[in-house]
């Protein structure tokens, strides 16, 4: 099963809602599990550069079906992998991208871009409370 | 003035209302005056390959400030305008992509396909009356 | 010889006094011989999607030592010359791009879109008189 | 608001201005607020290296509204923001891209690119004393 649009404007709604709640202006985007874009958002004042990140964290978290922090573990220096941020038109490796579930199966991602990571995370993650 | 969250999301309600009542299931984006992405949402149903359709449809208008089929005029053989179709990483020259207006100025630019060309053009005319 | 930072600025000026002669907003692109950006100018109403086509038109006119408009008699149908308009990222065949001449020889190129056709050649043909 | 065809050629012309005085041959380009080209000079001896990453270094300040210095801030290894340097085609963490201001307003960015860093800095801050 792929996420309805249904799902995907409730994911949006939420993670919007928590945004504003916390007073910071992201861009959010949801893509369903073959990795194509659903449903995305430009809040007001959210920086342009953000809308490409968003994206990415969301394409990531597809790609290795897990949250891009930890696509990340794999990106550090340490982890000695070199060139694998550069493969699939580039990774990205801190947190906002996440699946998202619907009994206990992943239907789609979300990413989330805009404010500070830890901010970016929280949004994120209300945003999979569909 | 540039299209807000509000108007953004206005608009693609209007546009998807129409889709659903002419049982079109489309991808409607919604750009900003400079062209960047402020809101889009996939219809369960819709093709993918529409998702670009609908992207270039409104990038096309946003270029020339002007609708998509306007666009196509100076893209027929006749026009002998020829490589102009290339140019900004490609043009659409079909019905679907719009400006959209709020006191007489335009504020962003709306993108749609997925249906037929008068089908999309329907749903993306009645996106703009925001 | 490549043309010179004033050679490009007189070109660009003379060029814009034109177009403001005839009312008509353009982007104005000099190249080098080598098709390195020289001097670029967008006017206050310019179309957007005009910045790409006069950088089209130049390049293509440099590429060939030719008019792009010259360039364009081997892009129609009839010269059968299947993908030619697709080489180079991209070739564009109608006029506003021209080499620029310096003592009988080519220093660099213009290319200019904005306006119609006609209007874009007056204009490309009056930056080249430096 | 966005810059004119006039500021932007102010700043075009105070940059390269100085730029003269410390003898440093640079590119240097003007952005709008939604990052489309808008004025841009190679001055004679400059680098062809050096015109993209003018470009880069002021489509990065726009992307973040925010100088490219900062920018870099958030691409140092100790980030650990792994790949956020690929996203958007690539960013430019160093100095030399930075907002213009007009009545305390963003109307576009400039991007300084050719000598050494400090002296990139020194001749973009020029250019926006607009």
């Amino acid at each position: 099963m792929s996420i309805t649009t249904k799902q995907a404007a409730r994911a949006i709604e939420l993670a919007a809602a928590k945004a504003q709640e916390i007073k910071v202006p992201v861009n959010i985007v949801v893509l369903d599990t073959g990795g194509h874009l659903k449903h995305f958002v430009r809040m007001d004042g959210a920086l342009l550069g953000s809308i490409d990140i968003a994206m990415q964290k969301a394409k990531t978290s597809m790609l290795f079906r897990m949250n891009s922090e930890s696509v990340g573990e794999f990106l550090r220096p340490e982890a000695a992998a070199y060139g694998l941020e550069n493969t699939n038109n580039g990774l990205v490796g801190f947190a906002g991208g996440r699946p998202i579930f619907s009994n206990d199966e992943i239907v789609g991602y979300i990413g989330v871009s805009g404010g500070a990571v830890p901010q970016d995370l929280l949004i994120a993650v209300e945003g999979c409370r569909i």
